[in-house]
Order: structure tokens, then C-alpha cells, then sequence
């Protein structure tokens, strides 16, 4: 059976996917097969031409048509329209596959993670932090796990962006609350608080995040609306802060910003176990600094050997990867899960797992003190 | 109209020109329109699977037949087997991209380009060096030919790889002279030799490489054949160095093995010019290490920006690409030539003008002198 | 005139301070003569001991006779005899250089501050954060004061080490509030408070800290006293966590512990600044990673041109001194300032300053919520 | 007993080895008594001054009279005046210490060693070739020759400096073949000659340098000289490089040069083995990487661990050393086997052996061919 799946959002999610997509028959030729069936969107030029490059057989400008009439959904439109289109694809039993952050208000990622739940484990719904498959991330994952760090004492996130240093940089939905949700917060902070889940959320290693304390700043206050002599204002963080306190006691500090001048994408990730530590940037996707125990310092790792975590279905050791084959590798393992009616991770739960923990900076930003997460 | 391309071998760089031909249309739109049309290898049965995997309309155990009924013609089989489809197909009036190094002897390299040469301007000839291809390379090429560094005075290239250190690694065609042509000097030396040529081998840079003196090692003399208790001579080197000399004095030191422990594909490239320097390495390949006239050190920098070669095709700043990409940029630049009727470069004349400095570097190494390159 | 030096301690800091003031007259041939006067401690064969060994005449048990006999008095006890001594010296008009952290509560350190501030300009106190006097430091902030970096958005600073990862790692007085005061907060976040001070304080870069949260943290309760089967309490914290505001909107986050399995004396700090960025790291303190406007990435920069802070007096480019140059420097400022009147920096105001921020930090932890800074 | 010490040479060795005796009571208590008694040199009053300065007790410009009156004779000078000061103190009984390379000819060298040999083992002449005592070289040591790295294949040693870049820089002596012997060749691949020595020379490693090929280069012709309109001729070479085929077949290459642009002070040595591999930079020369059997990268390992060698006599783990204090270290062992009696390395026999591979790569170079040593 060829599942056909149908594809809300066109421009940087929507080729991400669209290539991970077509690219799975070469490299995971035991992944289901599938057809890029109907591409969803609002502008019927733009996503005509998109079809076309993209490969999909057609478009619609509405997706309530499309969420019954397909096998899989895509939601990779802007977080505003995160819930509604996912909700009634889940109600008609359609799986989905979730852009992140899952929703821009706690509440929409509720009534996701809810309508989830009722849909039942035969309808994955997948939230898409894809940087949970980074190659070096289940390599750290499998240490972890292994206990080859210890308990857990300390981790520490941060995602650094400069494309909004100038305050001259011209507003887009990005900064506005209502379309966004948040601003660096939902859209980093995001995928550090689900990296930092997946790592250490094992309850021998650190567990939940039990408190935190949360800071947010915005720079720059207003900006040139795009082609106008107007400014429109920034209702969102330019950057946040936070300070965490897990059920072991581990502690952590997260960061992410949009104002790190000379920083493109530079998401890192540090942790130090009792026994061990170790170090992940995403600008070297490729390794991973490792220290073990009996180790007198970090080993910088190529994470691309034959028995690395899907480096089989690429090339040979030394031959490195990019950050789009991340979304390949999910896309493979979210496919399969539909097809073979498994569970998928990073779900909607997880989505909103991470979704409460930045609700909790934000509202522990505003009320100046630590909050729990019961 | 669509090119129809047929290419020979089906194995590690059939998969990686295949991904690359399957990449273009949604990447770089503008590329010619191109049909998977034939497959060309021997074992009829590993040809129908990797047909079927790779996009391949049909298969052939034929290149005779071949050669003149497709509109390009891909030569990716194993060195010995380089020169007569090549040479065939040229004569056919087919372009022709052949993966390096050119051939295992100089003998063969010279007739290859002159059938090139003989097929005139508007049958590309082209051999697939790669690492040409990789962003921070063009943009190094740039700063070079800009003047940037200034006139060269030392370059530097190695290329490690560790998978013969163990004695008992079993024994392959690239151990063998007769289908090899050499070792590592021809592997990946021949890499090396090129991307130095193409950086500073122009004449107000460093010039032609005049003179050499070259070195060969073979550290393990036979290795175990494949499934049995017999061993098979390694009639290759395992590694070489050599000495280099350029037309405008500059200096130049080269070394590949097979025998770095603990490197994988590492190539590095490493430029001293009277006013600046730079560093390249296979490993990381998005960054280029670059020092400029005023500064007081290396900056490290990710070639990412929307405006780095190529880079606009992909993905936002900082979003890495991989070994991979390199293919999608050469074969859109190839079929490009083909289908304008333009220069492709490297060519076949490119690959000739390496295959000289290897060959020099064994005649040195067997003669115990150094050798000029007329 | 030789400047009398009396010394109260004879350890790790005895050490380094007797090690810097050998080598003013070679390196610093313009600093003041000084005499290794008296050392005092209250172990007297220890003491005889070390006087030999780090060139002191004589010795005392008492510090009350020697305070107001010399013509400097060093405070280089642990932090609960920083006080007193201190204040005596300096109510008998003797210039103090005193240890990091100035007290080990924010009530000593005001009444040191207040002590020193009767006793006038002539009689400089200084608080020796040594690395202020980091050749790299000194670069940094000359190239902030110029502006160089615009202004200052994000701040991070970390201090890690490993010594207590061990739950059997001894205990000794540094895990004693009597004594000590806190744990890493006090040793370590002392020293990383006051470089952001130092570096990012002027009213045009970001100004003073002026409301943080703060978290502390003890991973092991109790530890093995030293020789014996009992155990003792730990009453000071093994890691802390801050996050900043500073007067001009900037953030901040701080860390320090000890308990980063793998790192020895890691003291990071990051500046990302609305022109440009850096960072240093102490366990290679001779470079600098700076970003300017206009630069692609971090240039890597071993500040050990002669033109650097400090460097003609010691070696040519690129012959890297250590971490005790630190001493070295600060002492030539500081012996220089009681030489010729001048005023020094870091000042016991310095210290004070400092201290409140520790001191908010264990507030803000106890209370649960951010806490201002008048 | 007190060993007298007299020293020719007030300059830059003066001072670095100045400093090192005068820090051995404080930092190697165990070291023997010495006195700083005379120092040598031709201009009275810059004697005079450097001896203030450098703590020596008189001067003398007539080192005659000075061989056979001190217990040990160091000769810093340039590298003209090393064979016959060295040589009249061989034949006087004294000990000497003589700063690298042995000496501008390998005439001299043979002289030098010859002398040390008649003078017998109770006085013993060392080369001061201070690298070998960088305590991460000495830790590599122990695990080359504990077999970590199991059997030597490949080495590789460079030596890039950048004051020379600069047509304009001034002539200097070290720009005289009469006075230098050679140019990178002489002062900067001497050292790795003796490094590579060092770490690979046992049997069971690499053994002896078997065979080479040298190359020189000359790439400015004539040079200002100081304080004049005129130029003097450049008859040393501005940069080096040679391949080399040890005893067991290992390869090596080698390189020195002072026209790398941004580089000042960067000696690099690379070697793989069998087992695992290592990479050692004087700039940091505090950290060693390391890759042993059986791990996947390099660690980078901060060498300040109480049992690294010389690190108890100095600082924490963590608290860097510099260059300086490889001077420190080879005094301490060179004035103990004076004391003591014992052997020293790297001897006379040592500088010459490294003197017989330099002049190889002299010859070389001259003749266009590999050739043998001995």
C-alpha cells in the first residue's frame, strides 16, 4: 500500500520534508512507500509552483478537505495554525505529523495532545524536533542510557541566532505574539527543552524538570514593517533565559537568542554526569565530544562510523552528513510507525511536555520567581 | 528535452551520482531536465536491485551499447575500466563525466584527453573532482583569485584514512596495481593534486607544479583474500608523501595514507600566502579557516550565508550540508555544460594534468630524485 | 626604598604571590624594590619551611605585630581571616592586598570596604582578582572600552572543575560556610562576577548588574574528614547558577561548580555585543576568539604580540606564558600603586562590589525570586 | 656545594635560562645550589646591565678565563661562537650547557661531540633542546614507549613562523650563513629533528632516520640593513622541507618556514602508530591529543595533572604553564646530573646526531636525490 500524504506549508518546513520525503526510497528502502499526494496552503500561484518543485501531484487551498482524504497529514504551517488543522485531522483518524513547537498557547497544545490521546495509539500524531536524530544525539542517547555518564549534575542549552541584531531587520509573523506564540523561546527554546528531555529525562539519570526560573527580554521594541515606511511592534522575546532544577537535583541553565552576533544555528548542548560528560554543537552535527570515565578529556568523536545510528544508509565513515538528513531519518521512522501502526517519539505528548516548560519560563519571567511543574 | 544518462557502476559512487542527478530538480530548478535511463554494470541481479533503488529506467551488461545511445554517458566504474567506455563514448559524440582518478596509467590519461580534445568544444569531458565543489572551496578560489592571500608560498594537503592499519583488513581491487593503478597516491592523492591546482595554480598565485620529489610506502605486502585462508600481494602503496616545487618557488608538501590511525576522511588543505592564509579540512567541510591581511589570527568561518556558492540552494545560515552535496553541485554544473554546450571543468585535460603529478611522484620515488614536470 | 612585604599565608596563594614578587626585578625591572619581608601563619615549622623556600627573612605567628611593621601587608588566608588583619593593617595606614573572595560574608566585606575607604587614597587596598591581568583580558577590555563590540546584549560566564565529583573526596574547609563562606559561589563566582565587571561594567556597554536570580546547589551532604572513618557536614554549596539583568537590558547567566566531570579550572567567559563578540577560556589563556563588525566568524588570536598587554616584558610571539604571569602583573600594578601613591583596581570596593552580587545570589536562592540590586 | 655557573650570551637565551635557574629553590627545592657568578659577552656596558638585571654576581668579555673557572658553562650564544667556548670547557673539565642547533657545521658538530666524548661521562655536555621538556611531550614519551601507540608508521613535524613574510624586515645575523649555518633549517627544524628523535627513535617505535629527501628555499634574496639605505643577501634558507624513511619504514615529513603568515611560534608534531595516534602544538603546549586503541577521536588532554611530569612543582590541575618552564625543567636536570654525575639528554651526541640530519637535508637538497645517513 502506498500511503498518501497530504502536506500543509510550502516554504522552509515544506521543502525540508518534501526532500526527506523523496529521498527515502534510495536510502530506507524498507521504508513504506508513499506519494506526496496534495500540497495545502492560502496562494494558489505560489503553491502551484511549490507543488511542481516539490513533487506533489496536487494542491488545496483547504484543509479540512485534505485532513480525511489522506493517509498521513503534514502540519508545517506557521504555529498559529498548528492546532486546528491537526485536531481535525486526528479526529478522522488521520495521523499527523506536527511542526514544532506544538501549539503557541499551553491551552492549544492541551486540547492537541487530548485529541491525541482519543485518536489512539494506531493514530501516530508526532511532534517533528528532528534534532533528536541527529546521528550523535542517539549515539549520546544510547550512553546515556547505558549509564556510561553516571547520574546526572548539570546540563546546560543554548541556541544562538544573530539575524535579529540589527535593529533594522524588517518584522515578520516570527515576531508577533498572536501568530507566533513566543518569540526565540517557542521557536529555540523549543527544541533544547525536547533535546534535553530526550537526554536526561530517564528517571536514573536526572528525571523531570521539577522548577525553573525564567527570563525574558525583547531588544527591540519595533520594526520596519516589510516594503513601508511603517514599524510594527515586537510582542515577543528576542532572547530568554532559564534556570532549572530537576527531581535529582540536577541543574540546569538554558539560553537561546536571536542577538548572538556571528552565531548562524549554533544549538549546543553540554552535560555532566558523575562518571562522564559530554558536548554537542549542531553546527558539527557530525560529532560529539565525549568524555568517559577513565578519560583525561574529551574525545571528539565523528559520529559517521558503519554502526552509528543510520550512518549505514548513507555513505562511508568520514563521509559527513547535513542537517536536512535529520528530517529524513524522522520522516522515515514517523512513516514507519503509521505504517506498521507503532508508536512514534517525539509525540503530541511530548510536544506538550515541552510546551508546559516553556509556559513555565514565561510565566515564572513574569512573576519574577521560581515555578514548579507539579 | 530531457537528457538521457547512462552511467557505469552502480556501487559507492553510483549511489552518490544518482542522489545527486535525484536532487536537482527541487534544488536547482534550472538545471536541465534528465531521465535515470540506463544502468551499466556485469551481475545482472545486483543490476536490477540497484537499478530499481538508484531510479534507473532499465539495465545494461553492455556499455558498448550504451555509450552511443544515451545523451551523457557516466563513467564511475573502477580505475581500470576508465578508459575505453570513455573513450568510446567520446567518439560517439557523448559527453562523458568519469569519476578520478582519470586512469591508473598515465598512458591511458593521455588518450583519453586526446579524445577529448579530438571530440571538440561541445562534448564535455569532464572528471568528477568533487571537493572543487564544496562552498568553502569556491569561496576560497574566490578569495584567492582576488589576491586576498597574496603570492603563495607554502601549501600544504594530506588526506588520512586508517582502514588498512589493521594487517588483517582483507585484500580488495584498490590493493591491486592492475586495476588500481596505485594506492592511496591515486585514491586520494589525486584529490589533493587537483584542489591545489585549482586553488593556486594560477600563474600570479603559485603557478604550475614544476618539480617533485615524490615518496611511496607499502607497510603490509599481502592481505587475506576475501572468504578464504589464502592472502593476495598488495602490489599499491598504502601510503605516499611528496615534495613540490612551483613555477613562482612556492613550496608545497603532500602526504596520503591508508594508515592514520584514528582518521577517517580527513583531507586538508592548508595555503601560506604573503598576506594571508587558510585552512580547509574534508571533515568539516562547511567551514574554512581564513586569515586576511590585518588579522591576528584564523577566523573560523561557517560558509553558509545565502551568498556563499551554491549555499542559496539549500538551507538558512548555519544549516550544514554534507559530503553528498558536493555531487549535487558538480553534476548540476556538468549537465549544465552539456546541455548550454559550455566548458565543464575539471575535464578531462584536468584529469590529465593531475594524473601527471602522480605519476611523477612514482617516477621520483623509483628514480630516488626529484623530477621535473616539463 | 625597599617596600617591607609581610605575608599572611604560605600556601597555594603563598606561593604564587612569593613566586611573582621574585620575578618583578628580571621582568619588571621599573617596580618598586620590595623585600620578602616576614610570612606569618601560625604553624611555626611550617612556616620555617616555607619562609626557606619562598625567600622571606623572617617569620611570625602573630599578625598583629607584623600588620602595621611592614610597608604592605597580603592577606592570602583562607576567607575567614581576610577580615580582621585586613582592617587592622589598614587602620595602621598599611596598604592591604587581600585574596578573592574579600570576605566570607557580605557584612565583613562592607566593614573591610568602609575601613579602607577612612583609610584614604594612600593607602591602597586591592582584592586580587588576578585575572583582570590576563594579557588576553587586558586586550579584550581595551577593545570593549573602544567600543569595538557595540553594546553588550548577552553575557555568559562559567567556572568548572571536578575535584568534588567524588562523594569520598575529602572534606577540608573550602565545604565550611564558617569558614569559607559558600563553595563554588564565593571561590569560583567571585572571580567570574568580577571580570563582568570589569569588562562589560562602563555605563555605555551594559552597566551595572541590577536584579538577578540565583540557584545554589550541594550534591553531597556530607564528605569523609580527612584521616578518620567520620564523616563531616558540607554547608556550602558544590555548584550555583545566576541569571542577570543588567542597567541596559542585557542578560546574563553564571555558573560555577564543581562538579563538571573532566574540567579542571574551565573559566569561560562570552560577550555577544550588538558589533561583535568574544570569548575566553582561562585553560588557554593566551588566546582570545573575538568576532568584529564585519568579520564572517571568531578569529583565533594569541594575544602574545609585543605590542599585547604585558608581553614585552616577557618572550617573543608565540612563546605562551602561564597562568602565574597573572600574579606577576597584578603585583607590579598593585606594588606599583603603594610605590607611587596611585590608585588600584580591583579596589576592596571592587571586592565589596562583588560580594553584593554573591550575596543576592544566596538571597535570591533562599527566597525563590529575583532580587534587586539598588 | 655551590656550582658556579658562568653563561655566554645575554640576550634572549640569557634571559630564558637566567630565569630558570633563579627559579629552581623556590619550585625544585632538590635541585642543587647555584650561583649566577659571571656572565659573558663582548659590549661591557649591555653586559653590565643584562647581569644586573639577570642576577649575575660579575661580567667578563673573555670567556677564555672563564671555562675553567666556573663548575658549569652555558653558551647561549649565537651559533658561531659554539664550538670554541664549549670546546675549551669540555677541555677543561667543565661541564657545558649549549643552546641548540650544536653548531652552524657539521664539522663543528663532530668537533663538539668528539670533545664530550674524550671528556668522559662525569661532565656532561648537554644540547639544550628544551621541548623535550614540555611535560606533555614527556607524557607522550611514557606512551610511546609503553607501546601505546603500538608500531610508528607515519610522523610529521613543522615549525611555522611569519617575521619574515615582510620583504622589508630587516637583515639580521640569523639571515648569515657564516654566522647562522642555516636558516629555518638550523634553529627552528632542529628542534623537531631532536623532538621526532625523541618520541620515535627506540627500535621497537620507528629507530633511526634511514634515508631523506631535503628541500630549501630562499623566497626574499636580500634585505634592508638595519639603520641604512643598503640591503645585505639573504644566504640561509627562509623555509625547509624533507620526507624521510625511518629504520622500520615509518615515513615521515617535515617543514619549517618563517614566511606563514599569522603564525608565530606554531611547532606541530603529528604521529600515528599502529595502535593509536597523537598531535602535539607548542602554542598549547599544556594539552596533548591522544587517540589510544580502542577510541573513536582524539582526547584533549589538558597535561596539569599532579602526576604528569614536573606538574607537582608547580600549580593545580588546570592552572596552564608556559614556555618559559621548559627551561625550568631542563635545568633542573641538566644542573642535577651535573651535581649528581649522572648522564644527561639531550647530549652533545644528541645535537649532533640531529646536526647529521639537517646536513643531509642540506645535501640534499644540493644534489637533487635522497640520500643515507651514515
Amino acid at each position: 500500500m502506498t500511503l498518501q500524504v497530504g502536506v500543509l506549508g510550502y516554504r522552509f518546513m515544506g521543502k525540508a520534508h518534501a526532500n526527506a520525503m523523496a529521498r527515502l526510497p534510495m536510502f530506507f528502502p524498507d521504508a513504506p512507500d508513499i506519494e506526496r499526494s496534495v500540497l495545502v496552503g492560502r496562494d494558489e500561484e505560489a503553491l502551484n509552483e511549490a507543488a511542481d518543485r516539490l513533487g506533489f501531484d496536487s494542491i488545496s487551498t483547504d484543509w479540512e478537505n485534505v485532513v480525511d482524504d489522506v493517509d498521513v497529514f503534514y502540519n508545517l504551517g506557521p504555529n498559529h495554525v498548528h492546532a486546528e488543522p491537526s485536531i481535525a485531522a486526528l479526529e478522522a483518524g488521520t495521523p499527523v505529523f506536527c511542526e514544532k513547537p506544538l501549539a503557541p498557547t499551553l491551552e492549544d497544545a492541551e486540547r492537541m495532545a487530548e485529541t491525541a490521546r482519543d485518536a489512539g495509539d494506531d493514530v501516530p500524531a508526532g511532534c517533528a524536533f528532528n534534532y533528536r536524530f541527529v546521528p550523535a544525539i542517539q549515539y549520546a542517547k544510547g550512553l546515556l542510557e547505558a549509564g556510561e555518564l553516571g547520574e546526572i549534575r548539570h546540563v546546560r542549552g543554548r541556541y544562538l541566532q544573530d539575524w535579529l541584531v540589527d535593529p533594522e531587520a524588517p518584522w515578520s509573523w516570527r515576531n508577533d505574539e498572536e501568530m507566533a506564540g513566543s518569540g526565540a523561546l517557542g521557536d529555540l527554546g523549543a527544541h533544547t527543552v525536547d533535546l534535553l528531555r530526550f537526554l536526561v529525562g530517564d528517571d536514573d539519570l536526572a528525571g523531570d524538570i521539577e522548577r525553573l526560573s525564567g527570563h525574558l527580554q525583547t531588544f527591540v521594541d519595533e520594526r520596519p514593517a516589510e516594503g513601508g515606511d511603517e514599524t510594527r511592534p515586537v510582542t515577543v522575546d528576542d532572547a530568554y533565559s532559564a534556570q532549572l532544577e530537576f527531581e535529582n537535583g540536577a541543574m540546569g541553565t538554558l539560553e537561546a537568542t536571536r542577538n548572538a552576533t556571528g552565531h548562524k544555528n549554533d544549538h549546543t548542548i553540554e552535560i555532566h554526569g558523575s562518571k562522564g560528560s559530554l558536548k554537542f554543537s549542531l553546527e558539527r552535527l557530525n560529532e560529539l565530544e565525549l568524555l568517559r570515565e577513565g578519560d583525561r578529556g574529551y574525545e571528539t568523536i565523528l559520529v559517521t562510523d558503519e554502526d552509528d545510528p543510520y550512518v549505514d544508509h548513507w555513505w562511508p565513515p568520514g563521509h559527513v552528513i547535513g542537517w536536512e538528513h535529520t528530517f529524513v531519518h524522522e520522516n522515515y521512522e514517523f512513516l514507519s510507525a503509521v505504517d506498521e501502526g507503532g508508536e512514534f517519539h517525539p509525540s503530541f505528548e511530548d510536544g506538550l511536555a515541552a510546551q508546559r516548560v516553556l509556559a513555565a519560563i514565561e510565566d515564572s519571567d513574569e512573576r519574577g520567581e521560581w515555578v514548579s511543574l507539579e
